[in-house]
């Protein structure tokens, strides 16, 4: 792995094919313009026409969020008003143990000197704003109420003093107007620290426990990158405490389900792991031949992004044979990737993962992007987010991957600090598709892809997109399921095909000259 | 008034002027950059106060659309769904008389050779698209849905074969969901075309007999400036007829009600005329002393925007000292001005208009710009709507003024063309917020300059704003309605004061020294 790691990383670094790569990514850009410019009117009508596109438009084309974190995935004025009920209608029920004191709903508002009659939403304040850009920290302490831990302790935990029912609840009350508006779907993170071995039993328990699954709903694990911090604390010794923390009682529960039925029944709903934290901090040094092995991991630095998803996914992979050969289901690993930082992490990923969210750190990097064009490896992209924390909505690069051809989604990552309205994919897709021009054929590419880069199963791909969705081309495109004319599929296939073959070709020819 | 407005016209070419007005203009952007800086925190504070925000937030302020057309009053979606519903309810109703046969719906469908069940909103066609953009002509014909004149004949029209049924069934649906929501209110236009003089009761009829009238909605009428086209048909003779045919019959009403029962009530919703057209088209010569009087108008050529506006402030002003006298309510006139096309319009405007729609053109025009913040005339923008036919998003120029300090609010124009979202003057406010990086505080200022821009009545303007919110400054803001903090009404008040007696002391000067 270091190996080709390696040699990847002198590549990206290589003069001429930095150019080339540049020129290819112009060139494909170009070409899209012209595409846009020839075939617009053929698509528009193609669209319109009943006997291709059926009854869909792109409100009835499926479209899942794919990069959406569940202690977040609900809009701000829905978190007040929850909890506006919650403290009208159960001020006496015991919702905290502080201290070893049991307090009430009513006791932990007075405790915060809040009266929750007299909340409004900027008082909630959990909203990005013009502080958070640049400021990753500030962005984090937005998941508490009001600055108050114990809110977010009592509202958007899973193990809590109330066994996390009022954040299944509010879930739930999500998932209710999912179900409503039928068409859009989301794949939601949920946390395991590693911190100690029983996050996922207890995680498991509350999952079954409030009957969590739903046919709109997938689930991944997000794994914060925080041995630094629990070492300081003495909460773990070694690095490789976290990884049996996260991964053992997976392994555990794959070879026994039967002594695990809580968490073997959730991971059947969990479909990939989830690499998540601020990109931007410094870090150590990048993984060596000779860095420690996670045992040996005792120093107080964290490892680097490359060390944490290398350990994942050898235990992800080694996983997934397991469970593989006992017929069940299997994990992907899609980090969080190139919001911020080193391009070193989009290298890593570029190796390591299935797809990925963000990606902004490409725009910087023509090798690592013309790469990920060739690969198709999708990037779930979330403009709304990055404005508010690292890029501004005018200088994203998404609509350049979007035309150059990249297999690029859109997503809401935290509808709760980022978005205005009730329908936050919506939202996403409207500023994008209002500031960026984009046009319905657009929008309904852009919402297939989200299909095909979520971890919905085969079945589900199938029955939303097309019985065949995974040949290339226009074969693997039903009009009548994704309103997608073919015109647009095959042009993006076609591009592709002679991309490849102008580098197969090329190879051939060096090899023959050598 | 001609010499007047060349005064104006001369002023506003002034080259010291306009160097002095762009320097002031700077400063004043300039010095709202540095309040932020140093305010945002006490302003965020503030808001967040329960003490002084109550239970205030940006979702819970009034906030009125001030600039909608009711023929697009609607989303696409849901006007597609309505035509199917009546399509599938009411198929054999007949709905159209054409070339003297009776039409039922099925059979215009059938003509149409569409099946209303197999539409989609790509087929609907009503969107604005890449293709709309500076062709006001094409635009105009995004309200024929399908690109049929029939189906907008008999779905958006008040006067038809049905009574206009439809029209008032789905904005009666829009008013429903106005209600629900609680702090959205609109101010729709109806057009009366001065072509026959029954234009008038025709309308009033279609508004009683639906029973329109609504505690969410303001009424005001459009005036098309259309003169040449009916002209050229021979609909009219002379630029008179169009002038009588408009308000002939409001005078008849005024003077009369009793005989004019319909009509009479009508005008009581009606708050003000608009005036509505293409004005990036050729205009033939501006208003001069020697331009014929309306009665003598009879060449082929439209009379220009100043004409126009001029003609439709004297009629108003008449009727509104006659309604006056009578206890009556009075009409303001709230043009388009500055869409598109010369300056003069705006200059017209400025001295004719209560407040105006767009305002783009003030961008190139610093002694107008100038002048619009000194006499703080109301300016309801609707950037999603210039993204689509004159200005792109990122070129608009609502942040500037904004800053600067003039009136301005936001307001959606056609939703069935321009909007995605089930709510679109919040889709409007969440794009600006997201693009711009509007803070609350600055959300609210704007749903607060709404309000005070309407034409809503004095004692809803009370109600929602606080009971003083005629007087200027702090005193005329009252947080626990708007949410706004008064160090920011305080700036913007003490900034405007300061620029006038700056511009006092130099006029006194100059009068001292002659």
């Amino acid at each position: 792995f270091v190996d080709d790691r390696n040699l990847l990383y002198a590549l990206v670094a290589d003069g001429p094919l930095k150019t080339f790569c540049y020129r290819r990514l112009s060139y494909l850009k170009n070409k899209f313009g012209l595409h846009r410019l020839l075939n617009e009117e053929t698509e528009s009508e193609a669209m319109k026409n009943p006997d291709i596109s059926c009854k869909r438009d792109f409100y009835n084309v499926r479209k899942v969020d794919t990069h959406i974190h569940a202690a977040a995935c609900m809009g701000q004025k829905h978190l007040l008003g929850f909890i506006q009920e919650k403290a009208r209608k159960q001020p006496d029920r015991v919702v905290l143990l502080k201290d070893g004191v049991k307090m009430t709903l009513k006791e932990v508002f007075d405790h915060l000197q809040l009266d929750p009659h007299y909340l409004n939403v900027d008082s909630l304040d959990v909203h990005a704003d013009r502080q958070t850009f640049h400021r990753f920290d500030r962005f984090n302490n937005l998941y508490s109420p009001m600055g108050a831990s114990e809110l977010r302790e009592i509202f958007l935990k899973t193990s809590n003093d109330i066994g996390g029912e009022y954040f299944a609840d509010i879930i739930r009350q999500v998932e209710t107007s999912l179900v409503e508006q039928r068409y859009h779907f989301l794949e939601l993170r949920l946390s395991i620290y590693g911190k100690n071995y029983n996050e996922w039993e207890s995680l498991a328990h509350w999952f079954t426990s409030h009957k969590l699954q739903s046919t709109h709903i997938r689930w991944m694990i997000q794994v914060p990158r925080l041995y630094d911090l629990y070492k300081s604390k003495g909460v773990v010794n070694t690095f490789q405490q976290i990884l049996e923390n996260v991964f053992l009682p997976v392994f555990e529960a794959t070879i026994r389900p039967n002594k695990h039925k809580d968490l073997s029944l959730f991971l059947r709903h969990i479909t990939g792991f989830d690499s998540v934290d601020d990109e931007s901090k410094q870090e150590a040094g990048f993984m060596k031949k000779s860095s420690p092995t996670p045992d040996e991991w005792q120093r107080p630095t964290n490892p680097s992004y490359t060390y944490y998803l290398f350990y994942m996914y050898s235990n992800i992979a080694r996983l997934n044979y397991l469970r593989h050969i006992r017929d069940m289901n299997t994990f992907t690993l899609r980090p969080h990737s190139g919001e911020a930082g080193h391009h070193d992490h989009l290298l890593t990923a570029f190796m390591l993962a299935e797809n990925i969210s963000h990606g902004l750190v490409l725009k910087k990097v023509p090798v690592l992007q013309y790469l990920f064009y060739l690969s198709q490896i999708g990037i779930c992209m979330s403009p709304l987010s990055n404005n508010h924390l690292f890029l501004e909505y005018n200088k994203s690069p998404f609509p350049d991957y979007f035309a150059r051809g990249l297999n690029v989604c859109l997503s809401t990552d935290d509808p709760l600090q980022f978005h205005f309205t009730m329908e936050p994919l919506m939202e996403e897709y409207a500023v994008a598709a209002q500031v960026w021009k984009l046009s319905v054929c657009d929008m309904c590419e852009l919402a297939r892809n989200s299909v095909i880069i979520s971890s919905f199963s085969h079945s589900e791909k199938q029955h939303w997109l097309g019985a065949s969705y995974r040949e290339e081309g226009e074969e693997g495109n039903d009009p009548c399921k994704t309103n997608v004319p073919s015109v647009r599929v095959a042009f993006r296939h076609e591009t592709l095909v002679k991309e490849l073959r102008i580098l197969c070709h090329a190879f051939s020819r060096d090899v023959s000259h050598t």
